[in-house]
């Protein structure tokens, strides 16, 4: 454990001076448990609602079948449990039909399965610079096949000008990708502006909702979204390995996968049925379970609720920041403008070594680095020096944020 | 609930004549809670061992954060569970470098992509006829881009004969694909003996391990598996949502999606190193600490143990039914010759129908159809009935085995 010890020893020095780093040391010699605060929940929400711990261990306990392939009690159970949550998601974002709504394992999935389903060799596809790497690099190893990409660049702040996007439709254009609001600056897009012009020029809009599912509005049919994907472990307080992708009716998608689906089992051909068409394979029961306790726990407190929660976090973190001396804040600055997502830098030290510090010594969880994003840092300046990412989640405290705020003091006055 | 009862009393009637039938509704409508035996664990395997559940928990409620992205504790914690999977695997199939195994949602999953990340227009692939369609219904979508399969035939029990396999290579055979276990008869392929011939004639061998990883042994090394998919959810005793698939170095496959991976984060190529290049997005990381402490399980028990288990219940089984009237047992009837599964009809009737009433009647767990191996029934004559698959797990007791035998007796006297 000395490496360990050494590099506490480092990083408090650094941050509170010897006297301080001693005692930090001495605590952590004499195991004194400190509570750690997360602010990472742009990767993945945590904790959860208790009741998606209590579903998942009731869905692996007592009904832990195939859904869909036998028909046995406990087959039907754990399918009709997954219908459940299929039928609370197509409520939350206005879907019509629960069946087009395909369960993939994250929302990288989910793109990949829109993207690559959708695009053929000659179309051309509108993204933005602000885009996470599940939508970039996909779109980047379509280029070997002949698909164009126009990438409208954003402003300083993230934002992006519809007109941009109009201007860059062509005669070949077939679709339109962008996030609901950024993992890097929480900047939100006008995504019912942006559908309203996919509409008119008749095109297909593609919304990449990672960072909003499950606190910002999203309403398919009113905003013109023929494609959402979204992750399930992230603001819809559901576990890890689950997500989701929506797939308007008459949008031909076609498969990147096929397999067994328990429907016309005697066919080698996938069926055409929705979602068996796009959902080969055991899914994951359980999780979907999970995923639909954490709707029913957004839903019972309220979607209003957790986003005013979350927008006041998320300002009494900006507003406190911008008393502090040498820190960058990237993004709006602006609740009404951003999802509870708030990237910094402290002068010119690198990111990693900040966040280093914040883990190590006030045990404050964020994340370093480029966040999978490389064309948003270079959008907003700081490609090279990366920015250490504060995000908020539902169970977050006012006290967290102050906690956060003296540490990130702390750490500006030492550095 | 009156369908119900009435199903019920259809099916009691059927099966036990008016006078049972009638007590038998008498005690489901006073609510007797009678114990389910399941024997549905070829398609996926109930219940767990507690460690498996308790892991997970543990995963979720103590370190739920986004493994490999950010470096905070939690984040590292999450890290090194996934990684102690991963080396667990590694040494339980004999795996050089951990890395080479790729987190999948499921066998499925696994198997699109070694199949479409390895074949290109103009390859030639040997597959049989015992296969599920998860292997046949992609190779089926990959005619169209000018993939050739040949699918050699099996014999009545599921037996592939190996020479039928080395005759059907052609100078354009890049891969043979066959399963170790059939998931309808249970027939157990020489895989050794056909991983000679691929390595022979200088072929990718991929096998598809979805009835057999966890009870039967498998050294990728020995047997000359270039590529092995597994499900985490059925004898690895991890839950659903989970799987994988090992890719043996040098053997190239292209990706059949991009996105996200915690690393080279600043470019928009994909990156190359594994098992990053082939796992983008978000893992599921308490599913995949669930399929750790589920193998830790069948170490420590001993595989050979939890084999032997099955071996005698699947014995007793296969000789009890021998004795009754009508029945049909398809596959080898010799459990030195299958995995612990085994498909019955009994007499002409539907498997749908000896299913409903093993469910309803006597709360027995089963699969009855096609089991999405098409093919498979033809090879063993039953196309147009389905069969009913009796599927034996590492908690089975002999007392569920008689009680199943019961059962079909009943069955079979009663039509």
């Amino acid at each position: 454990m000395n490496i360990i010890y050494y590099k506490y020893i480092k990083a408090s020095m650094k941050a509170l001076g010897i006297k301080e780093a001693f005692l930090f040391v001495i605590k952590r010699i004499t195991l004194e448990v400190l509570t750690l605060i997360y602010l990472d929940n742009a990767a993945t929400s945590f904790p959860k609602p208790d009741i998606v711990y209590e579903a998942i261990m009731d869905a692996m306990r007592e009904y832990g079948a195939n859904p869909g392939r036998s028909g046995h009690k406990l087959a039907l159970k754990a399918g009709r449990a997954i219908y459940e949550t299929r039928e609370l998601l197509a409520a939350f974002f206005n879907i019509e039909d629960p069946m087009r709504i395909i369960f993939t394992p994250n929302a990288t999935d989910g793109l990949n399965l829109g993207i690559k389903g959708l695009l053929k060799p000659g179309d051309h596809v509108i993204t933005t610079s602000m885009e996470h790497n599940s939508v970039l690099r996909p779109l980047k190893a379509l280029e070997k096949i002949g698909v164009k990409t126009t990438i409208v660049q954003c402003d300083e702040e993230g934002s992006v000008d519809t007109r941009d996007i109009e201007e860059a439709i062509n005669q070949n254009t077939k679709l339109i990708l962008t996030t609901h609001a950024s993992n890097v600056t929480g900047t939100i897009f006008p995504i019912k502006a942006i559908g309203d012009i996919a509409k008119k020029h008749k095109l297909v809009y593609m919304v990449d909702a990672a960072q909003t599912a499950g606190v910002y509005p999203i309403d398919v049919a009113n905003m013109n979204i023929d494609i959402l994907a979204f992750p399930g472990h992230k603001s819809l307080l559901g576990p890890q390995g689950t997500g989701g992708i929506y797939i308007r009716e008459g949008i031909e998608i076609g498969n990147i996968k096929e397999g067994g689906t328990g429907s016309k089992s005697d066919s080698l051909i996938q069926p055409e049925i929705y979602p068996d068409k796009l959902e080969s394979g055991t899914p994951n029961m359980p999780g979907i379970v999970g995923l639909g306790a954490g709707l029913k726990y957004i839903v019972d407190r309220g979607i209003e609720d957790i986003r005013e929660h979350e927008r006041k976090l998320t300002k009494i973190f900006i507003d406190g920041l911008k008393e502090i001396k040498d820190v960058k804040i990237y993004g709006p600055c602006d609740v009404d403008k951003q999802a509870p997502v708030v990237s910094i830098n402290i002068g010119e030290e690198d990111s990693s070594e900040v966040s280093y510090i914040l883990d190590q010594v006030f045990d404050i969880a964020v994340r370093p680095g480029l966040h999978c994003a490389p064309l948003a840092h270079k959008t907003i300046g700081c490609y090279e020096q990366g920015c250490v990412r504060f995000s908020i989640g539902p169970f977050n405290t006012v006290k967290d944020i102050e906690t956060a705020l003296e540490a990130v003091n702390s750490i500006s006055r030492e550095i």
